[in-house]
């Protein structure tokens, strides 16, 4: 069984090992995958992103941990989302609202309470380690979710930038750069092409207009900048084998717009 | 069988690939877990601080692979300890010191020499891969452990700064700082509650007194100091969602006093 | 069955994880072993370098994985090559060309065109999930190498700076800097030992000169310079417990000269 694993912790400390030391010392079987331990220390937008843009790569069955946890100790939840496909374990915060919005259907939200399945003591500085580890270590072993604690009905949404539409003009938002300086944005490969249907337009970022998509990095001169549908399926703006983060002086919120002309 | 490592190998090269190669090679049904590889080069002090940390939350029979190693090529001995729950293998050069004060009692120290548990040729500057990867490869096979070498009786200490105890003061030092800037000292709990009793006391931290230790990262107001038991069990200086380190200028070693008022 | 990565994808986003999570839906026996992802973006040489210094070390069978694809998406070809105890797959850009020089002899070059075995679509921009992690996860499961295309003659060789040997000197170049600092040249042992004979030498490193290679780090004082065989048998400049890089300002292609004296 495998349960992947998407955290602000970083590979610096010990944290991520004691994890899956937790997780292993449940269930000897269990397989942990590493997302990312990168996010930004309490980005909830980014980790939520990256959720969204991978959990479908994994097996159906895998259980997906997400712990970027602002507020641990606070009174935010813990829960477990059941999906058609997935099962989702993590902090109530809105980490989880992307991936739960594309997840095909969310069969049951529990309120992690049931103290049987944490580790004794609980901190309330590590609750990684002390409550998210181990339930997803008993889920693995496939606990019944009910066990863990009372079924809610609802989860908490992020407050993201949201693609503005006019007649005539799209607006989204920068809201990832990967390590590459790829800068993608919030506009969906099939939002765009429903607004411009057959129409010519141009893409507007910074001083830069685009008046097409590439289909590949390749297509632009080597440090040329271009408009590209990412492997996320969104629209990025990216340069030839360089750095648009850089070249742009780009930064997360930085607007693109899409005009017909 | 679970092999954890923790080194300051980095991840930016191919160390720690290397050796997870080797160990697969002797025993493919290992499974090695990263505690972690971003030790400081050649500080000691901070990996004998994360293992001392970490060891206890893997399962029974663990064996903890630790690798900072300085003087590699010079006369410092290899070691494998035996505890009453796991198996430590590393130089004896302090690394493994604060967790087998913690181990609840050593067994076995075995000086490793027998060169049939090596790669051949051994190179003299990555014992990881040509001797103790190899080590834990073949420990995770049962090799009993005389057949690596002889006994010893004396394991090398590490000279760290201890808490000092006066009848109206207790003077400790900032031992590590984690990636969210959290200011972990060396005053554990227990000595902390032991010198306080009921009495009232206050903490402080360079221009910052604190009259109480709180239960929760998110008692204190956004952006300011607490004083918490974090997750190590030891008092920590932190930031509710800042990093402590940065607000404070703090660095390893920097004071910290409990004052009895 | 092994499958090792190798990449410059870095552990900041998801690239590796959902390359693990492809993997692992197609063969769930998969074992993936990271040897390093933080090669420096689109650097073919560093990558190169350290899969020729990695690829033996892994159990005879494993499958390695090597994505640094500056041109993805262009018409380079994706490859899988056969070796006499590995496999390995990749982008026909000379990434695998030092590790094919020295694997013992090829079998097969196969050029992959069977999107049987990719990811639904294929992506321009991310063919380390949707064709090389699907071909090794099929790979790894024994689907024989010819279903994935037809063979090829050739692969595509790295330019790369060659050591130049006359009569009295041998001179090489700084190819590769581990996290330690130490200065890894492409002078091999064998082949500076051919060299020198038993003649007497001197190593030219910028302004210092050494009249002797030593045995172990341990062998200068802390602080000093000394040249030395490292773990990948190449000549190495470094510092005892120090950083060589640091130390001598030194870079990538900065010359290294053996006279003899």
């Amino acid at each position: 069984m495998i349960i992947t694993l998407l955290t602000d912790f970083g590979l610096e400390d010990n944290f991520v090992g004691v994890m899956k030391g937790v997780i292993l010392g449940i269930n000897p079987g269990a397989k942990t995958v590493d997302i990312t331990h990168n996010i930004k220390p309490h980005d909830l937008s980014g980790a939520a992103f990256l959720l969204r843009s991978s959990f479908r790569f994994f097996p159906k069955g895998s259980i997906h941990l997400v712990i970027v946890d602002p507020t641990v100790g606070s009174k935010r939840k813990a829960v477990i989302v059941e999906t058609k496909d997935y099962v989702f374990v993590g902090p109530d915060n809105g980490v989880l609202s992307l991936a739960l919005k594309n997840c095909g259907g969310i069969k049951r939200i529990i309120h992690i309470t049931n103290s049987k399945y944490f580790l004794t003591p609980v901190s309330n500085t590590f609750h990684g380690r002390d409550i998210f580890a181990p339930v997803a270590g008993y889920l693995s072993k496939r606990i019944p979710l009910e066990k863990f604690g009372k079924e809610i009905k609802q989860y908490k949404q992020l407050d993201l930038p949201e693609v503005k539409l006019t007649k005539n003009k799209l607006t989204g938002n920068i809201i990832y750069i990967d390590r590459f300086g790829n800068l993608i944005t919030n506009i969906e490969k099939e939002k765009l092409h429903n607004f411009i249907g057959k129409d010519k337009f141009k893409i507007e970022f910074k001083e830069v207009n685009f008046d097409k998509i590439d289909d590949s990095y390749a297509h632009a001169d080597r440090g040329n900048p271009l408009a590209i549908f990412g492997s996320f399926n969104n629209l990025e703006i990216s340069i030839n084998q360089g750095n648009a983060k850089e070249y742009f002086q780009a930064e997360y919120g930085d607007m693109v717009k899409v005009g017909k002309v």
